[in-house]
């Protein structure tokens, strides 16, 4: 499985996914002002991905500054972490990753006493934390989302929930590539995600080198699809649940799900809870980005629209528990009343929830642990 | 207005659409040949556009083959009018008028007292007279729409149903610009219309040359503005219409009209008469044009799915007539039950219904007297 997101000695690399799946070339970011740059501009992204990425990204800042003074570090550190949390608004998974391994420092009593070196060794230690839950997580959603992917099915999926976009499994594609290495005979429509082609360029790639069998349509194509009776559900990731049901992903899932309801074909989301913000009543509170209009007016790189024109280009929308069919999670399948279900959900870890790693263990290293524990993740 | 198919004396000349908007350049083509392949290709398309292509290619094929002798000349046009009737298979427009062309010298009693010569100036006759009706037919189209297009309204539209579309003042998209004209303060939010992007390319480029506010968007985001009311109506051309309203038009067009009716926003689709085909009892027996994945694993011509990728790539959609809130037609808007209201519409005109033309009159010069009878397009 590649490793879109990985924690060295002295720096955080990612793979490039903006070049995929053209070329699979790695980065090297050493500050957390290199990673907002590529968390911005969607060399990493995924909403899970994003956060664990952060996180790594304030780890490797924090040791990157281990020799200023107390002070200084921390004043720092909370700037980096700042800019960190807000480089995308609406994933609620990259603020949620960046106070955790905040927290760790900043809710410490005996912060006083620790040296920069030692603060910057515990932020490690929550990040890699962060990392390995997060790859647990998606195990478990993989496993729990058997019970909505029957044998046989032809399975919807929007932009792209993989190995890519979570730094571990994945969510809603890695449980449809967990249902194919169990042995059941799926089969995946690959919406092609304009304007940035997250499905046409990752999840094809993804569902390639897995082998499991797909086709790629464009965006409009889905409702013609399921007219014919050629979907059996739609399954997709999520940036944002509140805690209601609604969910925030991105755009074009609303209209999918409006299109499932209208054909009574089922419509599932699959998320960490680190992707639930319990703290929002409902969707009408998650900040939708705006991006800016040449995404739109060009593709890759190529304008295809006239001098002059002028674009709009939401990157996420909300659809309403109403239409979810269920919220397959990494504590079991959640079925309406959401609301109520979510409510039930025990949170996600707070600082310092995770097994404590020795500093300096890299991720991969955990990653071949993980692998170790039994998933059945090739 | 941009002249997009234009008979001169021994060539039909259309500006090549799979240029636009980068670069307009025009194609002179000699031979039936050579417009099937225009018309496979999209260098010519719309459903009315490539009927009125058709019919002047067959016309200047007549002319071509006029010192044959009339055995081989009907032998040979015969074959002209075969190719040309299947070089796509949704739009009805282009089997009719090929059959309208053809059938002003097949249904000819006197026809054996005729040379090529001469028939070839009957078909050229009729040719001009489709293309001048065609006019005729959009310039109604245009008046009739104002009767859904309010002031201050927020029109979606989807591929190109403009003037390129036509090779007149355009449908659902030359309403909307009549309606600008007539100082409607309108807007359009313009679906790019993947893979080809007849929006992106075609239609915002209509409308910037025409002045009326618009924005580009992907096909992906109708729902998120939908869901937020940013929309007031849509509105959508057709490439076929059967008996009982079911609409055929650009893939994706069906996914709209959900979204529309789940959002209570009207859905309408503009057409001249020679789009309906009343031989068809509904949209179940309307072909589907598959047309190659390359189209879907490539965006203009540039790579963007993972090698050994697969696509679809149905062309077209059928919309049924339930999620129609009216059609304009060049009689008048038509009202549910669209059934009836369609069985009482006049055929379109046949054989020999325009206007006798001398032979050797260009289109251009046609275009110039249509202009002067009083329509309000610039």
């Amino acid at each position: 499985m590649v490793e879109s997101v990985r924690l060295t000695e002295d720096a955080v690399v990612i793979l490039d996914q903006r070049l995929l799946p053209g070329e699979e070339k790695y980065l090297r970011l050493t500050s957390a002002a290199e990673m907002v740059e590529a968390i911005r501009t969607l060399a990493v992204r995924g909403a899970p991905a994003i956060g664990v990425a952060a996180a790594f990204a304030l780890a490797q800042e924090a040791r990157r500054l281990s020799r200023l003074a107390p002070d200084e570090f921390l004043g720092r550190l909370r700037q980096a972490a700042s800019a960190l949390r807000s480089a995308r608004p609406t994933a609620v998974n990259l603020a949620w990753a960046v106070d955790r391994v905040m927290g760790r420092i900043e809710g410490s009593a005996a912060r006083a006493s620790l040296s920069p070196g030692e603060m910057a060794d515990l932020m490690r230690e929550e990040a890699l934390a962060i990392y390995r839950e997060n790859r647990e997580m998606d195990m478990r959603i993989c496993r729990h989302a058997l019970e909505v992917i029957p044998d046989g099915a032809r399975i919807l999926t929007h932009c792209n929930a993989g190995p890519l976009a979570t730094a571990g499994y994945g969510t809603a594609l890695g449980a449809v590539i967990h249902a194919h290495q169990q042995g059941r005979r799926v089969s995946v429509w690959v919406d092609e995600t304009r304007p940035l082609l997250q499905g046409a360029r990752l999840t094809a790639w993804e569902l390639e080198k897995a082998g499991v069998p797909y086709r790629v349509i464009t965006d409009n194509m889905a409702g013609y699809l399921m007219s014919r009776g050629e979907v059996d559900l739609v399954l997709v990731g999520a940036d944002r649940i509140a805690a209601n049901g609604d969910v925030a992903n991105k755009i074009g899932t609303y209209g999918l799900a409006v299109l499932a309801r209208y054909h009574g074909v089922p419509f599932y989301v699959a998320a960490p809870r680190s992707t639930l913000d319990l703290t929002l009543r409902s969707g009408a509170e998650i900040v939708i980005e705006e991006r800016e209009e040449q995404e739109v007016l060009t593709v890759l790189g190529q304008r295809v629209t006239p001098a002059g024109a002028r674009a709009r280009n939401p990157a996420f929308d909300v659809t309403p528990a109403s239409l979810v069919s269920a919220i397959i999670t990494d504590e079991g399948v959640l079925r309406p009343p959401l609301d109520r279900a979510l409510a039930r959900l025990a949170p996600p870890a707070g600082p310092g929830a995770g097994v404590p790693q020795a500093a300096g263990v890299t991720a991969g290293a955990i990653a071949g642990q993980g692998e170790k524990e039994g998933t059945s993740h090739a």
